[in-house]
């Protein structure tokens, strides 16, 4: 997916945030926003999304001196996902179809970050969520694939959404990869965040070498891409992912919650639409 | 009121919608995010939002032609506000006090600001100020100052919201002088707006000879300087005029709504509140 020009304000308010949280030093912030402003400029509306966010974030921390901004707010969303682990597996016992009601939980999952202005009630959402029609909703070919898969390769997202991955690699029971960012950028899981989750119970925890908010896969190392190509499924979680996957020729299936309208737009739905969407299938 | 790292953003923000509505040349309305980027970090922090609106501004007519984005977006404001007045008529013949609720009326008329990124409803939010608490309520001093006063100048905001300014010039019912904006900016409002809102009738229109969309004296024509130093009564209405007059000596009154958050700190209150505070009074 392209940049479109909406995401350019957007790009300004998540460096603010960025920057807030790392430092209280307004002179560095506002180096941050003009560095930001300089970026823009440069930018090619032909790169994704992902990857203006990827020099953003590395300017952050350049600027600020801090590595992992969000590691506090991290820390708290896996915590708050974690404690509703009980209720979330009665709900799975008690659903109809066990698989639909994990992949809403992942979905609903997806609504903790950190990069959107909007603010989100996990509870509330998750409840939401579960109800909620799908604008797409390819759960049969998912379901078939699945079935005959060896191997899936599940790219995670945020932080905190990762607990909510577990349920999904849990009830799927197949070898999982689940691959994070190599360094920490806005609230997007890595290596520890995925251990505190505990997703190495049911998965391989890989990285996928990305230091940017998303998946572009000439930025990613050689074993994602190496996965990349030889799974059995590919489960692109979040709109990070989607943003520099979309294009992309091989099956995969995307999950996510359209949190903002260009986003929506791009996908053909609309803003806080969920959906489960496999292309090339 | 200096400028926020907050309103940078945002700026980004009201450049891309001006653009919007000026081109559907993504070039250009690129361009012009580039070029407000460029005038962000040549900002003085120390200057108010509304002098670097202006800057914006002045840019978006420069770069894609059009002098005034928001001429059909401004009249149809009006036309809603003035298909309004029966109603609101009726509301002020019921009331206790004719002027508090006038003033009520023009406050809500504030919410007809599309520099903000929030949507209105300019029925749903009357009614519901009409109830409000006011944050600030300097009704005491300003009913004095009014019965003392000969000549009132009276610095408008917004096109539409004018209208609702006329019931409170009316109800005040002394020389007023209604100050507007020099150009076109944001859906400020122009000499052609206050005629369409039938203000001629109630006051004598000016122009403030501002290119901001509110008030920097040293940038304002010599003549709204001299009314600003002799009036009687000075009303300020909504948040561009505040950002530019909150610091000047003189005794002034501003009526508002804190549609900001930023605003809202400046001022110490919360959003969304509503305000009528005096200021050296």
């Amino acid at each position: 997916m392209k940049t479109y020009l909406d995401c350019i304000p957007c790009f300004m308010q998540q460096t603010l945030r960025a920057g807030r949280l790392a430092t209280d030093d307004e002179f560095k912030i506002k180096k941050l926003l003009d560095d930001t402003g300089d970026l823009i400029k440069q930018l090619s509306m032909e790169k994704t999304p992902a990857e203006v966010g990827e020099v953003i974030y590395a300017k952050t921390r350049e600027i600020t001196g801090i590595d992992d901004p969000y590691k506090e707010i991290k820390a708290k969303s896996i915590a708050e996902a974690k404690a509703m682990i009980p209720d979330l597996k009665t709900i799975l016992k008690k659903s109809d179809n066990r698989l639909i009601t994990a992949i809403r939980m992942a979905i609903a999952g997806n609504i903790i970050d950190f990069g959107m202005s909007k603010k989100f009630d996990l509870k509330e959402d998750l409840n939401r969520i579960l109800a909620q029609e799908f604008a797409y909703f390819d759960f049969e070919t998912f379901e078939n694939q699945l079935k005959k898969a060896n191997t899936i390769l599940y790219i995670g997202d945020n932080a905190g959404e990762s607990v909510f991955d577990r349920i999904l690699i849990e009830e799927m029971s197949k070898k999982t990869y689940y691959a994070v960012r190599e360094v920490p950028v806005i609230n997007d899981v890595v290596f520890e965040d995925a251990l505190e989750s505990g997703l190495d119970e049911v998965a391989e925890i890989i990285s996928s070498g990305s230091h940017a908010p998303g998946t572009i896969l000439t930025t990613c190392n050689a074993k994602f891409n190496q996965l990349f190509k030889s799974a059995d499924l590919v489960i692109s979680k979040g709109q990070g992912n989607y943003e520099g996957l979309s294009d992309e020729k091989r099956p995969l299936f995307f999950m996510l919650k359209a949190k903002c309208h260009v986003i929506a737009q791009d996908l053909k739905v609309k803003e806080n639409d969920i959906v489960l969407k496999g292309i090339n299938v």
